[in-house]
């Protein structure tokens, strides 16, 4: 079988899934996407609560390989850095790399969308919504498809796909495998989203161009603007404890943001209906190894959930299916070879990211109001404006494609010789200091 | 609801869920033991596959505490040390501690058998065997058995008990709940038992007061002496690669054998046969947090399974049973917060062992056999004889009940005490001779 031959299953048309139906479908695969839930285009002109996400270097990447990167931009809302919200009202701005870089704040929705629209513009994939996976035989490539009525069919695939997200039933099947290593780990703190309205005219009530911080340490919140003026809050909170999503009831909870949030809560007049009626989630990081068992792989959150604080997880999911996409070629269509090639070359850039989204909830809730912090921040600025090449990690993470894993591994390098020259210098001072002591 | 009242269900009649029969039942408990094996008292008298392992202290203690040690002793070998067998044919014994003391090596079936005739005798303890768990209401307790004929009861519990091993059914219920942390990590290493039969009259063919250790680096077989005269060896290999159970036809096993285990294949008549049938298996570390959902809890390995290379695998799920018991008692028979201070209290001690056992498979492929290994565990031998209260690293997770991760800390601050006291004779001595010379 060539590359571009053959037919393929996709469970789940999120952002991973319906990417990938883009890229096979347009190099000749058949193409069966499977998605859970109804079909967004009908439900398109209702209003439903915003989530968000921001897209950056990797995320435009491998949407430009498809010629949708364009479309994404043209309704996102390009955020240059960090406005952090001290406790006393004091905001600092921090940008997040040189001179017109920023990230990109878009509507998970709106996203999704386009990559759906783009994905059943080709004849050669076909979307299938309210389509639940019953079973699946990964080992042959079967998969037992229920639809809505109650109804169920069963068709073979050369290859199966399961890109149904952290809680992946295509996983489900492969867990229980001997030999299939795989963890789940939550955070000790959950999540949930808030809302600051437009202001007149569809305006900002905070500057647009920036992702606010209220760093708190024990928690934090975030706000992402959207494109009809509002924000999205999101609130990480401990689940359990003192100030938790358990020990603060509905009606405390203004007062809670009156103390910690106070520049903020008069922007906030549906606080507590929004509190009380929007769930408290959970921070999943999921590692699997291998990716693949059988006739079927996995993609995105799937394979390799991350928690949201490098706002990568978007990125890098996008960045596997050009990874997958890839291997395919590289192994002229053979799915085995390709799976395990995929799998392998991936899986430690994901890990790498895994950690690298785990540390940095602790820099954005404490370090990024730290003195030392700032210090760090400002001899960056100065290297990335005067070291020729010079990238922080931030900047190779968000700004570059620069494998996650290399990224991590060039900072660390550099950390370590930075500290070295920085003891030699003193090093030096002292015996300097000392010779005109005594001498 | 008070200590000893109440109706409790346990899955699973291994050794953790069968010894937690006997404690609960003793308190007065109300106790369903299910098992989906056949009753292993009917197959008594016919001749399985022997597997043993090696029962220490914890496991002495735990199952002293209702009386069983000297019945379980009196079936068991003990082993004094190890006697490692080199290439060259060339025999090296290690006390693993102090003069008496020794591991003992018991067939499994027949230690499980013990507890299943001491639970079984109880009268407010009922054991069911074929009965397999269909389905499970872990918040309600309510379990739904299914018969071998095809029928099924549900039964509501105040408490169930997960004692259904590495694999566990309770606990894929706890899996699908958010905030429930887990994992499931395979060695690259797979293990095959074989045998090396009795000798004349029920003789031991190998010194039979010693665990056989043939330490190659990148695998190792032991062997483990039974009653019967004969021995069981586990051949530890990778599954893949060079020298694996994927590259090495059944065929080429007597000669690699040959190669590899001389001083021994003599002793392995059937071993062609052998190879070819007894299931290749792997080795899995099972780690959750926390061990309870609902009405739900785990133990022994559906909790906390660990590779074997410690010998502790059995120890900690008798201790472990132990623990859940005085958490039971503390809490006064409150179930709920029985299971939050068992899981909160225990799991720390289960990790340090996880890490421990990993750890020693490394040592005892390659290390047994180093120069400094040896002059290590001579070096812990003269300590042992001069100075009070010394208890080496293995001596603490084997002939004492200290917590593991109170063991393993406690060793590694002593580790850091001989570093420095080193360091600082060796940077004395250095000073001494510079003074010589120089003065």
């Amino acid at each position: 079988m060539r590359y571009g031959e053959g037919k393929v299953a996709i469970v789940g048309a999120g952002l991973a899934g319906s990417l990938m139906a883009v890229y096979l479908g347009r190099s000749g695969y058949r193409v069966d996407l499977f998605e859970k839930r109804p079909d967004p285009r009908i439900e398109k002109g209702q209003r439903t609560r915003s989530i968000n996400l921001a897209i950056s270097a990797r995320g435009l990447d491998a949407l430009g390989r498809v010629g949708l990167d364009r479309e994404v931009l043209d309704m996102a809302i390009p955020m240059r850095g960090r406005m952090m919200h001290a406790q006393s009202g004091r905001l600092t701005f921090q940008p997040y790399g040189v001179k017109g870089q920023a990230i990109n704040s878009v509507s998970r929705a709106n996203l999704n969308l386009v990559m759906i629209e783009a994905a059943d513009e080709l004849s050669n994939v076909c979307c299938h919504f309210s389509a639940v996976l019953a079973d699946a035989d990964i080992d042959n490539g079967v998969l037992k498809i229920r639809d809505p009525g109650g109804g169920s069919i069963s068709e073979t695939y050369d290859a199966v796909i399961g890109a149904d997200g952290a809680f992946s039933s295509v996983r489900a099947h492969m867990v229980q495998r001997q030999r299939f290593s795989f963890s789940q780990t939550y955070l000790e703190h959950g999540y949930k989203e808030l809302t600051i309205p437009a202001g007149p005219n569809n305006s900002h009530r905070l500057s647009r161009d920036a992702l606010h911080i209220w760093p708190r340490g024990g928690y934090m919140m975030i706000a992402l603007p959207n494109i009809d003026g509002s924000f999205t809050c999101t609130l990480f909170w401990p689940h359990e404890g003192p100030n938790s999503f358990e020990e603060v009831s509905e009606n405390e909870v203004v007062q809670f943001f009156e103390s910690n949030f106070l520049d903020v809560v008069s922007l906030m007049p549906s606080l507590m209906e929004d509190f009380a009626s929007n769930p408290t989630s959970s921070l999943a990081t999921i590692r699997c190894d291998p990716w693949h068992v059988g006739k079927a792989v996995l993609l995105g959150d799937a394979a390799h959930a991350v928690v949201p604080f490098y706002g990568q997880g978007a990125n890098a999911a996008f960045e596997s299916c050009v990874v997958l996409d890839e291997c395919l070629k590289e192994c002229s269509g053979d799915w085995r070879s390709a799976f395990a090639t995929y799998s392998h070359r991936r899986k430690p850039h994901t890990d790498a990211l895994a950690d690298l989204a785990i540390g940095n909830f602790v820099e954005m809730r404490n370090r990024v109001t730290s003195p030392m912090f700032l210090l760090k921040k400002k001899t960056e600025k100065l290297l990335l404006r005067t070291v020729p090449g010079y990238l922080p990690l931030y900047s190779m993470i968000s700004f570059s494609t620069i494998p996650y894993a290399e990224a991590v591994h060039r900072n660390r390098r550099r950390n370590a010789l930075t500290r070295n020259v920085v003891l030699l210098a003193g090093f030096a001072l002292v015996v300097l200091l000392l010779s005109y002591l005594l001498g």
